[in-house]
């Protein structure tokens, strides 16, 4: 039955799924040191993963009564983190593209925010990223924007799991018209929506800090910490930025933002692509977690990360797409592949960043960099049920030597077949079960046909 | 009706297909100064374009009797161009990753190439490899490996177009044991395939200045000039082979083989990265065609190449997947994806190398390269019916502000519907019409279980 949500709004009640079994397929668990399964299953009850079985040659079956999702010529493998993402900015994919960051940002997806952005534009555009999201095999997501109310009602619609997080910036911001009351803002939201789903955290993103002053970098801080939850920010992501930080308070941006004391294990940094050895060091000896977002870095020239010298550092790093406006799509499966040829040939270093590497960085890192390692990112009996299953049927995905390769090397986000979170199918043989790709498709093209800058 | 070809082969004819028309979708025809149309008709008639038409409001429809491809909700394009390719290279998709380039070549693929290619093998595996292409959207491949007369089976049973070259190396090669004879065996595959089909025309490839001596080098040239044909080479794809070059000869790769009378328009120069500026003025100066890799070149650590200063002196530059033992798929949308952020990143000008551009790169160029600009490359009247499809109906490509930025920046190949090369579809609505994909996958995974490197 529906029922409305915390802002009046009324919000579609999920189906319950009953028991599930992945019937069949390669299993790639990504748990510490477990070797692959190459015909599992694995049981599922409440949501939570009861067993992983490996089928035998004259198998008798899984013995209980449940939905099956079939797995044969497949791999089942843990559900992608989007671990830094903006989804509302499908609205404005491909409005502008083969700009410098500063261009692009300022001159265009600045005013098109300020003119364009609305609770129904912006609900309507996270549901167009969560649609494309689920269709690509991503189950959970690390979201930083404005109309943040209106995020959530999409994410908690779509059945994907979420931190999502309302924007803090010095700016007039869209539905934040006063700087000012940004925080008061923010901090309504997270009261707002703490406690109101399992699969949904509230929190803070502060954009930058060059877009935000000293004292609101330290109450979202301290705001966020109130609350036990994690802050997101944007680190050092062009050059520009670096240098202003450096102008403005004498130190690189890492050691100005510890002074404020946020360096710190609930800090996370998206892009971190201006770095020097000191303030990798002081990020790993913190317990930072880091967002490599290679995609979006590499089409706005930002730069290019050192990710390989961070992971050796300790650091843990999730992997993002960014928004859609700058990447031009939320497929986690590009996004591992360039991840792993880009710091080949930036490291020059074949090994650095393989196969296995980046499937962690986005699983297992990326449930960490978000504080759900206990919850999500490998699967394992009592892990909750975040799971895809990629058809290997295909072409371009024939013969598999290693489902890790073809995982990272071969796979898109097309191949993915079933997406399941927390027990309950989103989408099955590619049919969406909690959204309308038509109506929402339509919705925006109709939102898209009044967008010019 | 089956016919025997020039190796006693038996061949499936393909059935010539009825007057077509492309109704609906934006049309990007790529001529030059050619703006978009938005709602267009393409007319075909024996494999020519014949008409391009703007449909109006009130449309009357076509006004002939024809096989109708439904294009609404799509992007109209010309068929891509894979300037570089070695499709039966499938074989090996995942076999070995994450290592140097020489220790990926010397003690992965040329002793799997030597145990398990023959001409049984080629043959599946390049029917494998135009399966995949046709899949994702190329109409055109630029192919050179070992036992190409299998190579020409598959392409001309897939219905593709293609520049099919024999390997020339001074190793026991696969096929060609003694170095000695390998000039001869590419001169009859020449005059084997010549005339054969309008849709492949036989070549050479000579595989790099280190693994084919000055005689070898002079000689494939010779032959290739006595016929018409480009000639295929790898060029300075690591600075190893630069250096060996250098130390061998004294000089730099482009000035040696100038020196031998190859710096000409005949030569298709494949990878390019180790260029320094004089080398660029002089490949340009002659006219030598350039075949761009980024993925490959990522993925093998080889380095970045100077593809904008080589397009910005002149060059012809076209887009290649390489085999899919370095890529790991033969997707070219993927590829100018890669290209265009590469070059952002690299040259730290997002305006370099735009979207335009790398489609540029991926249709016209590539034509050009292959020296096929009058027959395809663009949509035009009079030009050959090579012409793909994209649905635009999905979630990661709403909304379309440019179809050139989703293209480039959105699309992947599984968004292309539907496949025409010389006016004959190859793919309908995801269905092939001249291959069976689950007869080829099966067999490629049968031959596969037995490789172990």
């Amino acid at each position: 039955m529906d029922y409305k949500d915390r802002t009046g709004q009324r919000v579609k009640a999920h189906k319950k799924n009953a028991d599930l079994v992945v019937e069949g397929g390669m299993i790639v668990t990504m748990a510490e040191g477990q070797a692959l399964i190459s015909n599992g299953r694995v049981l599922i009850r409440d949501g939570i993963i009861t067993d992983i079985q490996s089928r035998k040659e004259k198998d008798e079956g899984p013995g209980i009564r449940a939905e099956v999702i079939d797995a044969k010529d497949a791999i089942v493998m843990p559900g992608l983190v989007n671990a830094h993402t903006h989804a509302a900015m499908t609205l404005f994919r491909g409005l502008a593209d083969d700009l410098p960051l500063k261009q692009w940002l300022f001159e265009k997806i600045f005013p098109a925010e300020a003119k364009f952005l609305n609770p129904d534009t912006v609900y309507w555009g996270s549901l167009l990223g969560c649609l494309e999201m689920i269709a690509s095999g991503t189950t959970c997501i690390a979201d930083g924007y404005f109309f943040q109310d209106d995020t959530v009602r999409a994410v908690h619609e779509s059945g994907l799991r979420g931190l999502i997080a309302q924007g803090v910036i010095d700016f007039p911001a869209p539905g934040a018209p006063d700087p000012k009351k940004n925080l008061k803002l923010a901090r309504e939201f997270i009261e707002r929506w703490l406690g109101f789903s399992a699969l949904i955290t509230p929190g803070m993103f502060c954009h930058s800090p060059v877009t935000c002053s000293e004292q609101t970098l330290k109450g979202a801080w301290e705001v966020s910490r109130s609350f036990d939850l994690p802050l997101q920010i944007h680190l050092s992501e062009t050059s520009d930025e670096v240098n202003e930080v450096i102008r403005k308070t004498g130190e690189r941006p890492v050691f100005y933002l510890d002074s404020l004391g946020l360096i710190d294990k609930g800090l996370i940094a998206a892009h971190a692509i201006h770095l020097d050895e000191r303030e990798i060091s002081c990020l790993s000896e913190n317990g930072v977690k880091i967002v490599h977002v290679p995609e979006s870095n590499m089409k706005l020239c930002a730069g290019l990360a050192p990710v390989r010298d961070m992971i050796n550092g300790g650091l843990t790093v999730g992997l993002g797409t960014d928004g859609c406006s700058s990447n031009n799509n939320l497929d986690l499966f590009c996004e591992m592949d360039t991840a792993a040829k880009l710091s080949k040939v930036y490291d020059l270093d074949p090994v650095g960043l393989d196969a296995y590497t980046v499937i962690k960085m986005a699983t297992r890192w990326g449930a960490s960099v978000l504080g759900l390692e206990k919850e999500i990112g490998t699967l394992e009996p009592g892990k909750k049920a975040d799971i895809i299953v990629v058809d290997i049927h295909q072409p371009h995905l024939c013969p598999v030597y290693s489902p890790l390769s073809a995982i990272v090397y071969s796979a898109n986000g097309a191949d993915v077949k079933d997406v399941i979170v927390n027990g309950n199918v989103l989408m099955k043989n590619r049919e969406f079960t909690t959204l309308d790709p038509v109506e929402i498709m339509e919705k925006v093209k109709t939102i898209s046909s009044n967008i010019r800058i």
